[in-house]
């Protein structure tokens, strides 16, 4: 490795510990920020952003970046080719088209919060055309700058190396299997005799030290982290502090239970990075696809599996002082409760058989505004369509239909996609682990996560961003990612209802 | 105002927010932070200060000071005022004096930490010889800059325009008239029927709901501020978003509660700055002086007054649960326990008639440590003549002498000062106030602040760095600082025992 490439590790630590107080300072408006202070400190995050920002695009990094020589170290060379791709991001944009972008999102943002509400789709439109337009010529500039096309290069911004020719086809089979599924799962769901509901209430003091526990139990490092409470659930912080969130409701624990152990999974990803290369680009996380496989690997694959559910039976009945032979509160029936299968119109509240089908209709929208195909009058006919053929539901307004996220409002386009991949990363990874080591699933069935959480520091968290997520997935599972593992999972869990699933 | 002079409120708003970011990192640090991350947080806090040297030392600023013209308005100009002494105490030192204050101030205080506890003078005096070594540096380079003596560059550091000659004549005063006044106020206080100690436990939750009424009654904006819990209170956080902390016992809620009163009064001054300036260096507190006069104004002035007490005796009562009949919770008990007077070896555990006598010891020994007139090695037995001389006690270890503070330790020299300097202070404008509106201490008597509030935003307050502490203070009371109102103060209360003192 030469100076230039020196000089480099030391700007980019600069840039992680701005990035650090970013993560704190955001978390901080969540979970602590008195309410009359949001206008300073957005104008104070803007200003901290715009800082690393300039930081990042000085005349001096470009001169640096093309001096640099990595040398022959492997994670050194990947460090550069990270640098230069976070820098080539940074500028492939002019200023004026960042500017109008933020500004837009700003204000759609606040009319989409009004229009959702009144299910107000002609009077959101403008605001949707406008941060299109603009998502489109980032796209292209991105695009230009990256070799990639515009859509590529969106995708890229989230989910290094995620490519669309990758998605296609494991989408497409996705599509064809997934109605069919569906349907034999809810058949299957409407032969077994209907689940007990679990009566409250859960005082919220007991279910905040359940989630410690099962966050403990997991292996969290609470002197590298923490849990609190905020509107909606989340994990963030820095790098080496590394804080989740979580919110309770008395009337029903499960929420929030599995909200902490969603939100562990991802933590469990941040905590495992590699120490050495917290503050480089490297050393960062692989993106959203990644990040999305370890907390479903958690919450849907691990916790809510029958072995699981085995486990933390006696720990829910002692938690909320249940008597142990209460049938509603028996594995059987708390299996039936996490795993409960129901078509419905809102992505949020989806369940992992049928959620993959609300980011296969969002993905073939987006990728058609993008490219100029599908014009915005018709964007919730199309929307409703889709969910009509996956999921034979029809939308009565839409609230519930196209207005319901806001991602879209927000500008962020070729980010959903990576919610579904994620899905099927985690069942395929899931998979490969139990197949790999034989002690994993007993170990699970004793509540031990250890030997997982090995084998996912291993394969996954310690390889941070020195492998693309495709490298990652085909290194950890010996087959690139497909929907293989993922159909097999459900197929297992909802219709075989094998033992260990 | 020209255009530099506009420039320059721009970098200084993004000065601002970098202030912001750390005074919120600061707090989380105190507050929040999981242990285990407090190096990386340490490297983050450094990196963060280092930008904002970086900014403010930039060579375009010096250009832009050296064109600005403010113009005609006087805030503007009072602000490229301060924005120029600003930057000048900012690019008096090398960089390689500034590192090698943080160094060694680092080691110092870890070493005095070990010291303090073994009371090991010796082992600590090649530290405290580095450190105030390099600060006689940084008091010479800043003096030279600022054209002021070593020390008052270091004054003018936490003071802005506080000189020693200003300091000598006061000091000298208190120094003839203590000793005196401190016995009398013994002897008076032994004529007296002995108090009676308040019986616990008292519930944390409790305390601090008195703590949040309190703060309430003082007129404190929930909305943009917090109160919590850190090992050492104290009030921080960012200009919109003002954060106290206290810290609670279960056997005793005075020190608490004291605590929260003593931080909400640094807090409404916090509060109070003009907010159209809250991000220009005008618009910030006018130093450590006044702003200690605003905190003591609250604890000392008006919250250990006997008219205060009158109306809090049924709250506390209340907050507790103790019958209102009870012999140690009436107003003339209470009054008697938060006005007890007994010398002691510890600074920070000092009453308010002893407590200006530990500063006059460490004002006389710090500036004869700049000068070079007291060697090191010398510093315990001159520091317990000291404490013999002023309060008549024998120092019996370094532990409870000249090791007690952190202050030295870190390179904190012509800080002490302040403390006492804003009792006077304190003093001077309460007497003022009361004596220019008489309705301030009626409004007391019924637990209504707003008043006082409203005179100490006109006369304080709202004048934020537009004018230095003693411009401030003659203003707002018709004198220059002096020991006159305390020492009057102090006879009233513990001499003459005034109804409303």
């Amino acid at each position: 490795m030469n100076k230039a490439y020196q000089s480099l590790e030391r700007h980019f630590a600069r840039l992680s510990s701005l990035s650090d107080a970013l993560g704190i300072l955001c978390w901080d408006k969540e979970v602590m920020m008195p309410h009359g202070t949001a206008d300073r400190r957005a104008d104070n995050l803007a200003i901290l952003e715009g800082l690393r920002h300039e930081i990042l695009t000085a005349p001096e990094m470009a001169d640096l970046l093309a001096e640099a020589d990595a040398g022959e170290d492997p994670w050194q060379r990947a460090n550069l080719a990270e640098m230069r791709r976070v820098h080539t991001h940074a500028t492939a944009l002019p200023g004026d088209l960042v500017e109008a972008c933020t500004q837009a999102t700003t204000r759609s943002e606040m009319a989409w919060r009004e229009a959702r509400q009144n299910s107000d789709f002609a009077g959101f439109l403008p605001h949707l055309t406008e941060v299109l337009n603009l998502t489109r010529q980032v796209g292209e500039a991105k695009g230009a700058a990256l070799g990639l096309s515009p859509y590529d290069a969106l995708l890229d911004s989230f989910d290094p190396g995620t490519r669309q020719t990758d998605i296609d086809p494991i989408f497409a089979r996705l599509r064809t299997e997934l109605p069919g599924l569906i349907a034999a799962v809810l058949e299957k769901q409407a032969s077994l005799p209907a689940s007990i509901p679990l009566e409250g209430p859960f005082p919220i003091a007991r279910q905040e030290a359940l989630g410690r526990r099962l966050m403990q139990q997991l292996g969290f490092d609470m002197t590298r982290g923490r849990l609190d409470v905020s509107a909606h659930p989340f994990c963030g912080g820095a790098t080496h502090d590394v804080r989740l969130t979580t919110r309770y409701e008395e009337e029903d624990f499960i929420p929030a239970m599995m909200g902490v152990l969603h939100e562990t999974g991802h933590a469990m990803y941040e905590q495992g990075l590699p120490q050495n290369w917290l503050s480089q680009p490297v050393g960062q996380a692989a993106g959203m696809t990644v990040h999305e496989s370890q907390s479903l690997m958690v919450e849907m694959q691990v916790c809510r599996s029958r072995a699981f559910v085995e486990w933390v039976a006696p720990l829910l009945r002692q938690t909320f002082e249940v008597a142990e032979t209460t049938p509603a509160w028996q594995p059987d029936n708390l299996h039936r409760l996490l795993t409960h299968v129901q078509p419905g119109l809102i992505r949020v509240d989806a369940d992992e058989v049928t959620y993959p089908a609300h980011i296969l209709i969002r993905y073939d929208l987006e990728k058609a505004m993008i490219k100029g195909d599908l014009a915005l009058r018709d964007l919730p006919a199309a929307f409703n369509d889709g969910i009509h053929s996956l999921l034979g539901l029809s939308v009565p307004d839409d609230r519930r239909g196209c207005l319901q996220d806001i991602h879209w409002p927000e500008g962020l386009f070729g980010y959903f996609p990576c919610y579904a991949l994620g899905a099927l990363a985690s069942a395929q990874l899931r998979t490969a682990a139990y197949q790999q080591d034989a002690s994993l699933a007993p170990a699970i069935a004793q509540g031990n996560f250890a030997p997982l959480m090995q084998w996912l520091r291993t394969n996954v968290h310690s390889r941070a961003s020195s492998a693309s997520m495709p490298e990652i997935i085909r290194a950890a599972t010996g087959a690139p990612l497909s929907a293989d593992a993922y159909l097999a999972h459900v197929r297992r869990r909802y219709l075989d209802h094998a033992p260990d699933a």
